[in-house]
């Protein structure tokens, strides 16, 4: 098969048609970084640097200000929805397929403006990046951070992530921990040998069951916070007691509590378990005091959201770059087998960056 | 490797060690069914069969009954347990490793007998069989009764599975169950939209918990019941509200019961839940008032107990034929990494069925 290519002069539209059929399954961004790579090159005004599948894109026009541009280029598995399709939802036109809303739209968007805006009125540092789909060790943006925190660098930050074409600002952290029950093994013809595990994780259940989450202000948005199982795994064979129970919680907790404070709370919560924490993150506060945040409000013109799931915006966060989120894409059909972008919500958020970026 | 063999002339103790030192997993019973095949068919007495890796030996002495006596050659998976050892246990000389209780030691009494014994009092079918520690579809002892139900026929049955040199009439039955509750998938960055399956299973192990097993007496054994989750799974990714939780319980049930009463119980105690039997197998009625039964009761000499676990007894019950359970071992050893059977039980079970064999 041909190495894949692209055209950045097409629509963004046709962009994300270009880049939704360029698989890219996390793991396998190789092809599509490879098209990106070429693509901008392409483009004199650029200077392109590769580090593994991440390419990075700036303009070095001496302006007093800089801001970075970014979006991830790997998708979930496929599952039946690619190639993309053109459909109608509610009568609206929508791209259909794997990558539409998370992310390949927003990065089309940012793929068009990269190529054509050749003097934009702030310097401008475009990332698309690998695995973001995939465990943090391997996330793109954070080795980039890591190896060249140079190229990262910037006043301001918008990540494509889908929000609706609205800009989200911050976002949740996000804790994972262990919960786990230990019991004692017998046959199952003789149970009251043993003790039970599975059987001690009711009480664990029904914690998650009745607890309540918060909603909590912070900086003007209302973040709403949720606990919950995401997995749960016990028993050794059919005719065994088991001896282990595990069940896997999820807290998204509001960025203005630590993953200190987070994880106390869930050590307080399952009191008399064993509970370990196996990855945090700490959510982002939204930032949007930031000159150059106030600046793009206004240029887009609606009232900013809080954003739920954890993003790489909180990357930029820790580095002290307030950033926000701004894509194509209902955020609730990111993953989803029939995710789809509306088209009008494509160009609507190119016409915004085009014209936020191009204002001087 | 040459090809391992068995010499039926060594002591019963002798021969446990030369068993367990031939790795017999379920699945490669192969070599030792080759052996065990080898060893008997030297002895003009008996008529033997080779039906997969079962082995059947046969006397034809014209006697007016005949006793099944049978014992699988399978075990469950080595776990740095074989060769055996010899040990203390409790001041009491053990052998020690895998199979040594489920069952070769039952296996070696049999093989010793099966080839000093050219006369006993009652005609003998020997059958030494594969895959009893596996799934039901390739128990050989099945495989036999449906393939050559001639060579199951008798007046009565022993399997040599372990019960501690005592009879253990009947067996408990055995159903397995998957209790599975459903939700509305979602990121867990925004949970409220899904509903999550596993806390829903909180009910479900709530009822677990609180179930108090009955105790049933059947022809004067007391059958002890018991209803346990053996299993639980549920969960898509760390990011994901689970739509899924499933929980299989294993519910072992008296003898008195049927496989539809016990399915009627299950059901009962789960309502409103989704619940789908996966397997069952009927208990088996002690049968200890046969006559040849009475009479092995008596050279025993030692009250019968009841067996809890299911045992292939079930399939000879279901044939007509009374059976029993008489091995040396702890049942409650069965499977253990560290399984082990005291010697003076080897010895105490095979003179209690040299005694009854050759009693004329």
């Amino acid at each position: 098969m041909a190495a894949p290519s692209l055209d950045l002069s097409a629509t963004a539209v046709d962009l994300t048609r270009q880049l939704c059929d360029i698989d890219s399954v996390s793991d396998n961004e190789g092809p599509l970084a490879d098209a990106i790579e070429a693509a901008v090159r392409a483009h004199p005004h650029l200077d392109v640097s590769r580090v593994g599948d991440t390419v990075v894109a700036r303009t070095h026009l001496g302006r007093d200000r800089r801001v970075v541009i970014a979006g991830h280029i790997d998708t979930v598995p496929i599952n039946g929805n690619v190639p993309v399709r053109d459909v109608e939802v509610d009568g609206e036109p929508h791209l259909w397929g794997r990558g539409t809303v998370d992310m390949k739209a927003g990065v089309a968007v940012q793929l068009k403006l990269a190529a054509e805006l050749a003097e934009p009125d702030v310097d401008v540092t475009w990332i698309w990046y690998d695995h973001e789909e995939v465990g943090e060790d391997r996330n793109g943006l954070r080795l980039l951070a890591a190896a060249h925190p140079e190229l990262m660098e910037g006043d301001f930050a918008i990540l494509g992530e889908p929000s609706n074409g609205h800009i989200e600002g911050g976002c949740n952290g996000t804790l994972r921990a262990e919960i786990r029950t230990r019991g004692v093994r017998a046959h199952s013809a003789r149970s009251w040998v043993g003790h039970n595990a599975i059987h001690d994780a009711a009480e664990v259940l029904q914690v998650l069951q009745s607890y309540r989450p918060r909603s909590i202000e912070v900086e003007g948005l209302t973040f709403r916070e949720g606990l919950n199982a995401v997995m749960i795994s016990g028993g050794v064979a059919g005719n065994v007691i088991p001896d282990e129970c595990v069940v896997q919680v999820n807290y998204r907790f509001a960025p203005s509590r630590s993953v200190q404070e987070a994880t106390e709370h869930v050590v307080d919560l399952f009191e008399g378990f064993d509970v370990r924490v196996v990855d945090a993150a700490a959510g982002a506060r939204p930032g949007l005091d930031a000159p150059l945040a106030q600046e793009f409000i206004d240029a887009v013109g609606a009232t900013p959201q809080p954003k739920y799931g954890w993003t790489d915006v909180a990357r930029f966060s820790a580095l002290g770059i307030p950033a926000v989120n701004f894509g194509p894409g209902d955020p609730t059909k990111a993953h989803a087998d029939d995710e789809s972008v509306p088209v009008a919500q494509i160009v609507a958020t190119e016409e915004s960056l085009r014209t936020w970026l191009s204002r001087a």
